[in-house]
């Protein structure tokens, strides 16, 4: 099983006016501008999803779409608390062992959980130091998913550099 | 201080005719053209190195001298004993340590070496799984080098990725 993780695009600043609730902070222009190159290199490294997991939070769910929309899987993306901000990655784990037969799966969210989540999986504890910029993506793969050290890192990649690749 | 780490590129296969010394493996026609395109994302990326240092063994070397000759920085280029294979990197550390005022040094190097380093520095032990492909290249960063976790992983590349940024 591949799973890549996307950290959500660039988002209006929190407290901004207009958007005091944290959960409803869009995407600026400049981030779904950026979203779209993203999602340019990801078919440009013909890459796709059988199942697209979106944090519900705004700047999240308009990343996953844009996303969505550029692959043509607009039918494959879900929403979950189980990628919303918050301290353990189990009842995401959980979540995903509950799919069935996924090869590839995409996940869209927030930091730090995502790091946390990649330190989980490669190293086993929460303390491995990865740097997931927003629009940062990264593959891993794993035989067996399990809340323990069971994925290899294959590729880290920078907003910068995908845009490079379109 | 920023640690770029690069695997060699394709060489001669083991044990073929000619190449029985294992130090000996130059890199294949394919391996010299594969690295020439990364020595070019390199650019692209407007990564510059204050010192290459390379493992002596003739695979590596040339990587690292394509790479030099690309960025124009023949005379930062050092081979040391401390990349070729070995179990500990407790000698690399300590040589890097020795070099002084480094920002950007670039380590041009084998497998499992390299990736037992990435581990080393970012999560403390030996055990974390990271892929890195021959011509595999990836950045740490880190405020102040040692024999543990110390260390941030920025960035991780495929050779197929850096194909693609030139």
């Amino acid at each position: 099983m591949n799973l890549y993780i996307l950290r959500h695009g660039i988002a209006v600043e929190h407290g901004a006016a207009g958007y005091e609730n944290d959960d409803e902070r869009p995407l600026t222009g400049k981030g779904k501008r950026k979203m779209w190159a993203i999602a340019e290199a990801i078919k440009a490294l013909e890459i796709s999803f059988d199942l697209i997991l979106s944090s519900p939070l705004v700047r999240a769910r308009q990343t996953a779409e844009i996303v969505a929309e550029a692959l043509k899987a607009r039918k494959r993306l879900e929403l979950t608390d189980t990628l919303a901000p918050r301290d353990s990655a189990k009842p995401l784990i959980e979540y995903l062992k509950d799919q069935g037969a996924v090869d590839d799966a995409l996940l869209v969210g927030h930091e730090p959980f995502l790091s946390r989540l990649i330190s989980l999986l490669i190293s086993g504890d929460y303390e491995t130091s990865v740097l997931l910029k927003k629009g940062g993506f990264c593959k891993l793969s794993t035989v067996e998913l399990k809340h323990g050290r069971c994925a290899t890192l294959e590729w880290l990649l920078t907003p910068k550099q995908m845009e490079l690749m379109k």
